[in-house]
């Protein structure tokens, strides 16, 4: 793996960092990425001071776009105004937004204001776009070219944009007025005839996103139709900046994370790093929404208290039909989360879902219940505890089965997001109604048990 | 939406294609992308017979290629072995090699033998990778150009070959032995002088991946690095083909719906057109191990029936401590699987994280454990029961905190997935020994409670 290779430079060059010598680093970091070196400094804080001391600006450059927030405000902490502005020279527009975002707000603010007035331009109006908005995430560093030039001018302005952008596979034609005709594949221009206008090449029929559009759907039309890049256009149909798929990705890789992590009650915000404090401040509120689940499920055992008190087996067995509600529940719970994320839901019919999970849950419960029914009937001895369980465990499958459809569909309807807070929603269904219906029965069974 | 304004010209597509109005469908076409018809013949399967009769063998190709496997498996249901290899002359050899695993073995075979020889050896080389490996998802179809060739006879050779390539950007550079020197960027390639040779424009420091590497840690490259295109090459150097970054999109969502699920207990071959069957068949043997565990659970209860006997409070409040440790021991393990599968693990101190936990837990289970000792003691008038529910409390979510943390680096170890059946494990764990570590504190204090 060529990544393995590259832990040894990686460790020389540290160590040129540590030892400041400047030449050794130089040469090592022709065989780097800076990536790597971004992820090095975000392990060893310490030297991150020396590196801004040591470091050329196109290089600190390149490294500051690929770090994670946290070496990012490291690194700007070393740098005055002017230097992070004169490395912005070499940053795409997306990229300096993301830093200037990450900057303490007056400090963000004194450097838009010392750009030049272009620049500022761009710059306030991507700032002021959502974070998960296409807006947010666009550059603005595209080839677009006049759909009246013809394919010889056009490769000549090709050869000149092409440095600057980051994706030359895709040409957008647009007109006079920078309204977006179409795209062309650079594969059609190079094999065009010299005189052929561009817009003759260009394929109407785009792909495009607005500036609004929520940075989920944009990787959902992105991953759906293969794209290495889409248009980001106003209503006016006027091209306003690109997303790459290399952004996209990173996107992807964020909302899974978001929603795994929303599924579990905890919060994207914490990583491995995160310290032990901050570990607490995220992970315990979800804990106390749990604990007044938890105190739901127990008063509802409390009701029951008499019953139990004369047939102490419920106290035992009660806890696996609730169990396996929760259990199966998930299972539905996850599949709709996932298939919503996806795009998969829209078109289907909300009623054959649920319809379908509580036939399932009534299969699966019956399966379940009668291998339940059957061990607690022979170690109990008691043919209506095991009737009891098999009948509760039914129920609620039932019920699991139906919370874990509608509880995702029901938050997606009021714009929620369907995986935040499903799950303690799910198991407060399923251990309350579980308890309430297996010690119900039990209830009406009692001269049966205890005879 | 560009995606919404195309739904109405895909309604009118499945229209026509309903009448068999081929005229129509021809002149919709135009206006659709083959993802969007791949799509909707897999919402109304019996049309799928007659678009194989109505539709061009190009168009059926670029659908095919887009297809999802119950589609791809009816499509070629009504087309005979001779036209399916025509087909294949439209499609990229990725795509391909899919499409042939997707077939009866024999039916593959067969149409595998009738195969020119030069694209049998071909198909039945990718055809021998694993399907999760780098040599499963790679395609053949790249630019390659000897490392000798002056820029200008590059650029001749690159428009020629460039519209059976998937990605232009890139261009390899390689020796007469296919051994691969390095990447260059077309735009470095655009701009060089005429005479200059394409190795002085190769980066050798590039990013690669072998046959054998497996497609998560592939995506981990692409991703990482923001790769358009990644070469595979064998121990000797020699290129062996590309994975483009849109199968790399496909990769990551496809591996993040697999840890989901089995963090969840789905299997990933499950989503909203299962039928009734197969989501019994695949969702039924993990709650009957969730069974397995949950009895467990309750002959641990059960060893303490005397106690709860005497002291009955003990079966309402005793699953408070079990979920807890269950909700707290998810939070970790989620965190846990995500950072594994996004290598954010290595290089960390295993320990530290463990340690972390382990404190973590500590600390929660005290906040948690306070305020539900001092709720069970003012409902119950029980000092002592309050404190056994406190130091309880603690010890599950320390217990959680531990195992969460421990089984899916326990699993990554053994080479198995950390996510697969981990949560099992866990809630084994915190049901267990919760519900004993309560039930053992209240025999201990038996006395105290009673009296």
């Amino acid at each position: 793996m060529e990544t393995n290779e590259k832990n040894g430079a990686i460790d020389d060059y540290m160590e040129a960092l540590r030892e400041g010598d400047r030449v050794k680093m130089n040469a090592l970091y022709e065989h780097l990425e800076a990536i790597d070196i971004a992820i090095a400094l975000g392990d060893e804080e310490d030297l991150i001071e020396p590196f801004c001391h040591l470091t050329s600006d196109e290089k600190i450059a390149s490294i500051l776009e690929e770090a994670e927030e946290k070496v990012q405000i490291e690194i700007t902490g070393y740098l005055d105004n002017y230097r992070i502005l004169y490395l912005f020279n070499y940053m795409q527009k997306d990229n300096i937004v993301d830093i200037l975002g990450n900057l303490p707000d007056q400090r963000g603010r004194q450097i838009v204001s010392l750009m030049q007035e272009g620049d500022k331009k761009v710059i306030q109006k991507l700032l002021g776009y959502s974070e998960d908005s296409a807006g947010g995430i666009m550059t603005t560093e595209y080839l677009a070219l006049d759909g009246d030039l013809p394919v010889q001018s056009a490769l000549e302005k090709i050869k000149e944009i092409a440095p600057q952008t980051e994706d030359i596979e895709t040409v957008f034609v647009i007109t006079a007025s920078r309204e977006l005709i179409g795209v062309a594949d650079l594969r059609d221009i190079l094999t065009a005839e010299p005189g052929v206008r561009l817009r003759e090449l260009a394929d109407r029929e785009y792909i495009y996103c607005e500036p609004e559009t929520d940075q989920e759907e944009v990787s959902r039309l992105v991953s759906k139709y293969d794209l290495k890049v889409i248009p980001v256009i106003n209503k006016k149909k006027a091209m306003l900046g690109i997303i790459t798929v290399d952004d996209i990705i990173d996107v992807i890789v964020e909302e899974h994370t978001e929603d795994m992590y929303r599924l579990a009650g905890v919060s994207s915000e914490e990583d491995l790093d995160s310290t032990l404090g901050d570990s607490i401040r995220l992970r315990l509120p979800w804990l106390f929404i749990n604990l007044a689940t938890a105190f739901l499920a127990a008063f509802t055992v409390r009701m029951f208290e008499n019953t139990i008190e004369q047939v102490v087996a419920l106290s035992a067995t009660m806890s696996i039909v609730s169990g396996m509600g929760g259990n199966a529940g998930t299972q539905t719970l996850s599949i709709m989360v996932r298939s919503l994320a996806l795009g998969q839901v829209e078109g289907k019919s909300k009623w054959h879902l649920l319809f379908k999970e509580i036939f399932l849950g009534l299969i699966n419960g019956a399966s379940i219940g009668i291998v339940t029914g059957v061990i607690v009937m022979l170690v109990y001895h008691s043919i209506y505890l095991g009737l009891i369980i098999f009948l509760a465990m039914i129920a609620n499958l039932i019920i699991a089965g139906f919370f874990g459809c509608l509880i995702p569909l029901i938050l997606k309807k009021c714009h929620a997001d369907p995986a935040l807070a499903s799950s303690i929603f799910l198991t407060t269904a399923t251990d309350t109604l579980g308890f309430f219906v297996f010690l119900g029965l039990a209830q009406l069974m009692l001269p049966h048990l205890i005879g």
